[in-house]
């Protein structure tokens, strides 16, 4: 058990874990590799105070040499899915589970656009992981609708054990799924359903499947986390980055613009001191 | 006429002086001696990101060395008054009297507390400025307040115009003061009066007065410009750190808690992307 999980490792999440772990709060970081952040690629910053005439790629350096001073837990995972329990969360990647008390959401721009009813039925027939969830659809039909190769193993598993899997790729090249597979080279429109999710609408048919799994690069912040309130496409937060759910803190460019670095790190500092203050109370509560 | 007037130069005022000038804006900054800044005396730091284990005088002279890469007029001048206008906003120092079209407020930390009905008479009687508004005061009868020996300048100098001049020194030592000039060594406890003040309530005495001076270090927000709204003794800000009145920003600790020198330089930051939007927009509506 973590005191705090930050999911994102660009300027606000570093920001989170360097003033938790000042604050001596076990921290939990899920990063993906720097270099294959947006920071990483910016050519020339003059706008972060104190950092003249510099690079994205010598500044985000510059930020993970800082945290080198500290013991931090860093994971080069992805995590899938967040549940909110009585006093805590757990974080479900592919290959782990883990759990903290407090969360901070530090994860940047999302890069795409949920479709049409999938985060309506989000854990009612959608989800994001299918090893993860795999095992409910024995016997079943199922779709998974990819960005990345990553996706051909899912679907490879899923296929010994459903009915029916159709895989829609949303990238080109040659495919090495099993035979029972059905490729559909069509974009997904929408998901359609009743109490859960029943229909795949793609461009010229509709899908009648059990289960749907979209599978991309990043995880948008709405399909982490159930109930999470938004503002437009921001994470909405008060002024000291707390969201609406108790424990749960974000900062940077997922709680809206300007997306710059200083309003990341200045963010990430007040969700990183909240998070610290929230579990303080925790313990004084537990007295 | 300036683009921007920026009050305070501590990290947040500089982080938003260089996000203005790099859009082009031009901008005054009012700054005083950063020797005399909170941050010079930090001994240690560690939580601004990327610049690990640091001290206050370090990062503050790091902060000015990135500033001068780029052209803006400071001045080492307390404001002591600003009026808003049509489209802009008056700013007046003892010294000289500036115009700007967008505002930001980065003033720090509040040092003292106003004394109850001073800023309800401001304006009305009660002033931060004996030698600006003494005039108004011949053949009148004037009360100062003050924490500094600087006070004693501008008392002498009332006194040869107003009918009475009382000091109210909160300082310790001799005084040079003019012969005609009551000395009164007790704290002042209120303003008081009708439509304008006329009372300055001491411990065991009421001065009937017609004009009342607080001369002190550093002047609050509240003092600064009349209709700023607050929340508690923070200026209340949105999340572009814009306050309730139109083209006026905020940023660092004078909007509010943690006071931290990552939130600050974060917060200048929007505020000075704020002013430049607001800016953009009044070209556009003046076109």
């Amino acid at each position: 058990m973590y005191d705090v999980a930050i999911i994102g490792g660009g300027p606000a999440g570093l920001s989170a874990a360097l003033n938790c772990r000042i604050r001596n709060k076990s921290v939990i970081l899920f990063a993906q590799d720097p270099k294959t952040t947006d920071l990483h690629k910016a050519a020339h910053m003059d706008n972060y105070l104190g950092f003249p005439d510099t690079d994205g790629a010598t500044l985000l350096d510059q930020f993970c040499q800082h945290l080198k001073n500290y013991e931090l837990t860093i994971k080069n995972e992805k995590i899938l899915e967040i549940y909110q329990m009585d006093d805590s969360f757990a974080l479900s990647s592919k290959k782990d589970a883990y759990n903290s008390k407090a969360l901070i959401l530090a994860t940047g721009l999302p890069k795409f656009r949920a479709i049409k009813g999938e985060e309506e039925f989000l854990g009612k027939g959608v989800g994001y992981c299918a090893t993860c969830d795999g095992p409910l659809f024995k016997g079943k039909k199922v779709a998974i609708v990819s960005t990345m190769d990553e996706g051909e193993k899912e679907a490879n598993f899923l296929a010994e054990l459903a009915e029916k899997v159709y895989y829609i790729p949303l990238y080109k090249g040659d495919l090495k799924l099993a035979e029972n597979i059905d490729i559909i080279r069509q974009k997904p429109q929408e998901v359609k359903g009743n109490l859960k999710a029943e229909y795949l609408v793609l461009e010229d048919q509709e899908l009648h499947v059990d289960g749907i799994f979209f599978l991309r690069e990043s995880v948008q912040p709405s399909q982490l986390i159930a109930g999470l309130e938004f503002d437009k496409k921001a994470i909405k937060v008060d002024r000291d980055m707390a969201t609406n759910i108790e424990g749960v803190y974000a900062a940077g460019d997922c709680t809206g613009k300007p997306l710059q670095v200083a309003k990341a790190v200045g963010e990430g500092q007040v969700a990183g001191l909240s998070a610290v203050s929230f579990l303080d109370g925790l313990k004084q509560k537990n007295k």
